[in-house]
Formats: structure tokens, C-alpha cells, sequence
């Protein structure tokens, strides 16, 4: 898990909980997944930490030891939707590993998740503190993914070295976020398949961009 | 003008009015204006057409004779705005061409302009109609300004011919638009200097994307 330092892991006890409450990992799951359906029924705007919290069936109070703001609730939320997306590649090439990298963004961008993304890009488009929580929990991880990438590429001598490093993530990402992020189709409209085939026409590329050769 | 086609110069007399009113460009000027006024007020969910007519002392009615929906008002305000980014490089080389568009793209994404431009992005999040109306009045003419510049170049010889054209204008400014975008900073808090210094950082990358050597 990216975010789990401060949660347990699910699919185990969690090791002396610091508030010492065994059944807080199910407790913080089912608040997480009543953030997610309230999201979808209502909206950014709409939501409430108190219908979260009647919707898990616990008191405002017990959400609010967990996740001090809406902005943190939601993007906890947000995280664990996209959580399996955060794994380094190692295909052990510089095309392969990008390829991952673009077909796991195309496909977090479109359907189910892709509604949630661009319906928080868009709140975070007058909304500060949901923007710095989205940079942190999504986009800096994501960057550091492509950076390292490109770094053992280097490493490996499969491409020379790169002034802007600092900007990799948006050279790579950038095409693929601003594909399904800056179109009048919603994302939950793009199917799977189209997805990864958009990935796969972008990857040549993202791959000349940092000097490769597809 | 790129969006003249329905609106007459503002510099010269209109040319027979179709509605035989010779005020009207002015008037289109101030309800745009206007616009633009109540949105950095009020922003997009607050503007409405009656608060507009009203700032630019003109009936409801009136305003509805040239724009038929709050959509179409705000898009014609915004192109306004951004007018001036719609003319076609002609440096003669395709590094030259590219750091005009990126130069360009990067100062619209700023300042006052990107203000606007996050918060019409943020809407159209959930408003497809606008999310339509953004595409056909800022990003297509873009991408295919970029197309062009492209195509260009391969006339030219300068690179071999491409596969996937139809996703140069994301290759070639999506990582601009990602890094002025997808951040928690404002984009009026970016100087134009530094806008300007990342589009130069960016070149590179774009240049070799599209098989260029920078």
C-alpha cells in the first residue's frame, strides 16, 4: 500500500493500532467506500463528512479521529480506488516499463475511477487544499514512478543522460491525462480496450521524448 | 480574428449587420466584458446572464439575441481573451515553431487568463456542454495549429513522417498544459518569466517526441 503508513493493512491484523481498536481497518474501509458512493450520488459539492458517517454507520465523531477534512476523506478515498496503480514496473526495458506506466494511467483515467479523478480535478480547480492533497497522493507518486524509470534507462545505457529531469512526469504523463482529462467525453464513456489503445499510440512517443528510440 | 466568423471586427464599422443594429460590436464587447467581470467575482456557478446584462446595462433579452445560453456567453469571453494565441508560427524551423506554441500556450495557462481557464476546465468537469464548447473554441484550433506545425516540418524534411498524428497537439502541449494545470499553485501566481522558462524546458522534449534533435 502507497498511503498505508498510517493504516493497517487490510488483509492482516493490524500490528498495536495506536488508538488500540482492533476493528479500525474495516471501520476506515467502510468509511472510505460510503465516501466513494456518496461521491457518486452526489458530488464533491454535495458530500458531507455527516453523511459519510450515517452511510458507514458510525458518528461524525469517529470519522473525524480518522481523517481531520472532507479534502482528506475524499482523497483517502480517491487512493484506494487508484492504489493498485502504484507498483514499479520492471520489464527491463525502457519501452516496456513506459508502456505499463501509460496503460495503467489510460486505464485510471477512464471508467469508474476516471469519473472520480475528473470530478476532483475539477473541484481542485478552485479548491487549494484538495489540490495539494491530489499532487501528493497522485501525482508526485506517479512522477516519481516515470523519473525512476527513466533513471535506470539511463543507468542501463539505453538512453544518454536528460537535462529537465524535474519534468518527466509531465512530458510522459502529460499527453495521456490531457487525452481523457480535456474532452467533452466522460471518462466512464471509454472502454478498456480503447484505453489501452490510446496508451499504446502515445508510447512511441513519450519514448523518443526521453530519447529512446521505438 | 479567429472567431470573427459571427462577430464583426471591432476596429471597422460592421459590414451590413445582419440585424441592421451598427452598435452591436460594441455592445458584444461590453457584454463580454462583463463576463468576464462577474465570472473573477463570482466565479462560474455564480455568473448569471441577468448579473451580466445588468453590469453591461443592457436588457436580458438583448444579450439572449447573441448568445443563446450561459455556455456560449462564457466561451466567447474566454476566446476573447485568449485571442490573441491563435496565429500560426512561421519561424521556419520546427524547434522555432515549437517554442512559439509552448511560449504561447505556457503565458495562456498563466496569469489572468489561466485563471479563467482552470476555472473553466474545473466546470466543465461536470458540464459536457461546455467541456464541448472548451474543445471546439480553444483545443482543437491548438492541436491543429501543432498538427500543422508538424506537417510542416515533414514538408520540409526536417523529420520523417509519423504515425498517430491525431495525438501530436496532446504529445506537443499536453505536458504544458499538465504542468500549469495538475498543481496546486496558481496560475496567476506564476510569473510570466517563469512561465515562459518552463516552456523552454519543455522544447526539448517535444521536439524529440515528434523525431526532431534538439
Amino acid at each position: 500500500m502507497t498511503h498505508g503508513t498510517t493504516s493497517p493493512h487490510p488483509a492482516e491484523p493490524a500490528p498495536a493500532p495506536r488508538r488500540g481498536r482492533p476493528r479500525d481497518a474495516a471501520r476506515d474501509r467502510a468509511l472510505l467506500d460510503a465516501t466513494l458512493a456518496v461521491l457518486a450520488e452526489n458530488g464533491y459539492g454535495g458530500l458531507t463528512t455527516a453523511a459519510v458517517a450515517a452511510r458507514a454507520g458510525v458518528s461524525t465523531a469517529t470519522l473525524y479521529r480518522r481523517w481531520s477534512s472532507k479534502e482528506e476523506l475524499v482523497i483517502a478515498a480517491a487512493a484506494l480506488h487508484g492504489e493498485s496503480s502504484y507498483e514499479q514496473p520492471g520489464t527491463g526495458t525502457l519501452e516496456g516499463d513506459l508502456r505499463v506506466v501509460l496503460r495503467e494511467k489510460a486505464a485510471a483515467m477512464t471508467g469508474e475511477p476516471g469519473r472520480l479523478i475528473r470530478a476532483l480535478i475539477g473541484e481542485a480547480a478552485h479548491n487549494t487544499a484538495l489540490a495539494e492533497a491530489l499532487v501528493t497522493a497522485f501525482l508526485q507518486p506517479l512522477y516519481d514512478r516515470v523519473a525512476e524509470v527513466v533513471r535506470r534507462a539511463v543507468e542501463r545505457g539505453e538512453i544518454p543522460p536528460l537535462d529537465g529531469v524535474e519534468l518527466l512526469g509531465e512530458v510522459v504523463v502529460g499527453p495521456v491525462m490531457t487525452h481523457f482529462l480535456l474532452t467533452p467525453r466522460l471518462p466512464e464513456d471509454v472502454d478498456q480496450a480503447t484505453a489501452r489503445e490510446t496508451a499504446d499510440r502515445l508510447l512511441p512517443f513519450a519514448l523518443r521524448a526521453v530519447g529512446g528510440t521505438p
